[in-house]
């Protein structure tokens, strides 16, 4: 293991000046994700925190919700020519009892309307599958109430904790905060939904899910797959350094999803859910 | 159609002040892929140039290569429940003749060697699906050669280009230039995937493959996914404004594709193909 970053030599230019070095480049690998020994989905992916990765990846598809729905996960190893394992195919066992859905017929909601195909079906497969509401009111407990100068600290927070990003300038990252800011776990990827689906299947393993009580922040854009992460997780505050997508706005509004945006200095746009967001204009009552 | 961008309303904080305002947001719609009646694949992209990035998803797949291999692309319409054409599902005719690969056998290449997936395999399916070697002796043209000057000019000519991005702060941009630096193509999307399939898809349209001439340039990162298209549609140069991955580097030095990272003022590295540089200095002759 240990291949998160790989070396090779790079040729630097610098104001016209060559010379050449060596390089650390972040690591992309691909992984196949098998549930029950059958092939479900390739992701190319950062190697590390790979167990996490395929049960959050599963949680986002709406396969697991706790920990004991989940009964082994293993490398698949030695069937290759030469017996070697690269550590590069993991097979998820379900727990006895747990049902698990016909993926392929699952993902064909988005196709079976023959021409019908649209951004509200999109909402609605996630609004179908998802299992905790991440209304506050679901659970009886006071809701989550965010601070902009607590969000606006989020940003700087996430970046120090980013270790692999320093050395390479490759990565994208993700990480988990309290409701108090307080960071909780962080990854990074190549692929932001890779670093995402890594939190939420550590959260899955630690038996830690719906994260209602938790923020999830991701460097560079909101996009709706990464809304739609959220949402299957139960969290209930998606931030973002950049913009958002248009459909991630609306599934965001559909949910009850707080979406913020451009979360930069003290500066940030609220899309969706601003009710836990505490702000103290009266122009905010919109 | 026109859905390149799409109205929220959005809630402004700056420095405690809070504002409530519309906002403009790069659109996110799901688009689904068929081929000759078949469902192939589901993209989240920006509408707009919806048959390009079909046609260019498909080079990128190795169904494609010329233009009189292409019948014909139709939005799919009329068959949801109200008749509505929503213009995100295309079917892709190919001409009489024209072998279409079992796709879903096709991927299975990755999956087939039972837990052997690794990187090594992702690059062995490139290289055998490719239509054109992009060494440059392949065609007896002279070799393509770059200056440090003409790339360190690309990417403000590239950001120059980006419409959408100056009002939504949330597009990724690819533009495909000459050998001399001159813009031939720019495209916009959520997805910096679909930008580049847009790009190669509207050559295809307009027979112009293999792109043996030709300097591909990506907002962000260079991933494997964009060496993989650029290799495919017979791209020499792919330059990237970030860093590339491992497995990018690998492909582009597997190829003889030239992969220029962290392009960015007058300062750049170049991880493979260093001979299409013009570099003047002896400490570049690794």
């Amino acid at each position: 293991m240990g291949r998160v970053t790989e070396r090779r030599r790079v040729i630097r230019i610098r104001d016209g000046v060559v010379s050449e070095r060596p390089d650390t480049l972040v690591a992309e690998e691909p992984l196949e994700i098998r549930l029950n020994g059958k092939p479900l989905a390739i992701t190319m992916r950062t190697p590390g925190d790979d167990f996490a990765l395929a049960a959050g990846f599963l949680v986002s598809e709406g396969v697991l919700g706790a920990a004991d729905e989940l009964r082994s996960i293993v490398y698949c190893a030695g069937a290759t020519a030469d017996g070697v394992n690269t550590y590069n195919v993991v097979d998820v066992s379900t727990a006895p009892g747990v049902v698990v859905p016909d993926i392929t017929l699952e993902r064909n909601v988005y196709t079976t309307s023959s021409c019908g195909l649209c951004g509200k079906a999109s909402l609605d497969a996630v609004r179908t599958t998802a299992r905790w509401p991440i209304a506050d009111e679901a659970d009886g407990a006071p809701p989550v109430r965010l601070t902009p100068e607590l969000l606006a600290r989020l940003p700087d927070r996430l970046r120090a904790a980013q270790r692999v990003f320093d050395r390479t300038g490759g990565l994208h990252a993700a990480a988990l905060f309290t409701e108090d800011g307080d960071l909780v776990d962080v990854r990074e990827d190549v692929g932001r939904h890779n670093a995402v689906d890594k939190l939420v299947g550590r959260a899955l393993q630690d038996d830690g899910l719906p994260l209602s009580r938790s923020v999830l922040m991701v460097s560079g854009r909101a996009s709706f797959e990464l809304a739609q992460k959220a949402v299957m997780a139960g969290i209930p505050v998606l931030a973002a350094v950049s913009a958002p997508s248009s459909l991630a706005v609306d599934l965001a509004a559909e949910t009850g999803l707080t979406l913020v945006g451009f979360l930069r200095g003290s500066s940030m746009n609220v899309y969706a859910g601003e009710h836990r967001v505490a702000l103290r204009t009266a122009a905010a009552t919109g």
